[in-house]
């Protein structure tokens, strides 16, 4: 039986244990997940979020599933398991560290339920789940020193939404490499987008940049181009949900916007994201699956109505940012540059 | 004693009468101003917005102090509406038809005082501030007949903030060209940014066109460029707090952004706006002041606190769009296209 703590979950042998992130900054409230129904719960309703830490929560998720129906047979055990996956799978359609993280505890378990009893199996699948997990923070920290290289000394970095601690297990992939950054001795400072409809930039970032003591501007989203005008920001960093194989990228909505922002003021547009989080499999961003979410995260602010409940409303979560607006791709395997269909395979040659 | 009624104000013949512009669309409440002082303060703190309702406003408050002084000695009186003039002028700084109105409501004094008792001179006053806001009305439907001739039949327009009637004393300056193109039997649709950090598109813009039944979509303000990428967006129509003698033009935070976005994705940027937004004295946008606002309008979002109260925070309230972004700005007297530093100009001399 192990255990792991990181910011956004915190595994004791038998539960997963999620910080509520609805509720960050105002509250400080835990979620406990005994079984892989609440921790499918956990990923659809946003109490985690973040492409890494949701293909983490699978991980346990999955193992949950494995704890629940290790008393049946193989057979049936085999049966429940997959619609443990498919019920995981379900819970959200950009972020492919979902369906990564799924696929690699269906092949695990596939891979040793022929010579061991169900509870080992169970156990070895724990382990699986661990190792995702402990691997993502050390990727993490690869990504940030291979990132931070990028970054000067006195650099002012422009994110959008949180992918940052609150979004991976620990640590975080575009903040991951703004921390790096800073323990290498460099002078950074933030301005993070509030990032409407969901306020991660507002509640998250800002939340966890400011526990480090870290400088961070909040401003509206609709501030960064103006903020880049005026000469305040030397690189964006964002996270991805989804890398298609051309480096087409998904994340949170307002990303392609930045993206050209940065472009027409001539700063380099720099997208933090693991292995896990590229799909070789969706040739252009033209696949991905985008989510569009409740029409009523846009009529409320925060927790305040703001329009009447009959406004019509597009809410599409993510958008693609193309390959030709992003600067370079950092990864745990090193800073990708274009051409990014061919650099991005070579990634995985190695 | 005149009266008049827009949807943002009302004269009675000694009250105006401002709808509060910061409860729509959840509450509708009135204020009733009696002094200049609560004029005011209805534009200071945005009981009344948008730049040429803030000039109607304004000479409506300078015709409630020379109500308040008209019983003094004519020196007297002359001091005391200096202060007036200057208690109106300190409101805001940013939208220059305050500037434009309050000048104009002074000239007419000055032309006026030595001819009258201090009650004609009053009476005098009363009439051009009713002139001033008779006008708008006037001049936003010509503009919006001007404008329509740019949208053509089935067209959707993204518009940014609230440059509707309730911007203007009624009908609007942007929403006005909306306005004329669905009356002159176009089929013509809206997305709305809901443009934090106070909310005008979201609270303002949709309720007043869903009260006249205008297909109108909310979204955040982060959404605007993916919405373009989509072919969902024929054109941008924003309104202006300044425009500079070149034509660049200061507008709500966000505008800049927008009409990088719109650039991008060959889409025409329209500012509406009367010959009363357009300062020949400001060369460039370079020089005309910008607003920082509470930090607090950011760290909330409605009536939400949804950051902490040591959140640092930038809260520029508008920013400039360069000149080269904007295709062409409908005025009353028809549109102007670049070179706009000859052609704006040019309206002036006619």
């Amino acid at each position: 039986m192990g255990t792991l703590k990181g910011m956004s979950m915190e595994w004791t042998g038998d539960t997963l244990i999620l910080i509520d992130q609805r509720y960050i900054p105002v509250e400080e409230l835990y979620v406990e997940c005994k079984t892989f129904e609440e921790a499918a719960v956990g990923i659809k309703d946003m109490i985690v979020r973040g492409a890494p830490a949701i293909g983490a929560t699978a991980g346990f998720g999955y193992t949950l599933g494995s704890f629940q129906f290790e008393t049946l047979t193989k057979k049936d055990y085999m049966d429940k398991m997959k619609e443990v996956k498919e019920v995981l799978a379900a819970t959200r359609p950009t972020a492919v560290n979902l369906f990564w993280a799924l696929d690699r505890m269906e092949k695990k378990m596939n891979d040793v339920i022929k010579n061991n009893d169900l509870k080992e199996v169970s156990k070895i699948l724990e382990k699986e789940a661990l190792l995702i997990a402990e691997e993502d923070i050390k990727i993490n920290k690869e990504m940030g020193k291979n990132g931070a290289e990028l970054l000067k000394d006195g650099d002012t970095v422009l994110t959008h939404c949180n992918a940052g601690a609150l979004a991976t297990v620990d640590y975080g992939t575009a903040l991951g490499v703004i921390r790096a950054a800073i323990e290498s001795g460099k002078n950074i400072k933030v301005y993070a987008d509030e990032t409407r409809p969901y306020l991660q930039g507002a509640r998250l970032t800002v939340w966890e940049l400011m526990q480090d003591n870290i400088d961070t501007t909040l401003i509206s989203d609709n501030m960064a181009g103006w903020v880049m005008k005026q000469g305040k920001i030397n690189a964006v960093i964002v996270g991805a949900d989804r890398i298609a194989a051309n480096g087409d990228t998904a994340n949170k909505i307002g990303t392609y916007s930045v993206s050209i922002l940065a472009k027409k003021h001539g700063i380099p547009m720099y997208i933090a994201a693991p292995l896990s989080t590229i799909d070789l499999n969706t040739p252009t961003g033209e696949e991905i699956p985008i989510e569009e979410r409740s029409h009523n995260e846009v009529r409320f602010c925060h927790k305040s109505k703001m329009v009447l409940d009959n406004v019509k409303v597009f809410n599409p979560a993510f958008d693609v940012t193309p390959n030709e607006l992003i600067t370079a791709i950092i990864t745990e395997k090193g800073v990708v540059k274009p051409p990014f269909k061919e650099n991005l395979r070579k990634l995985f040659e190695d």
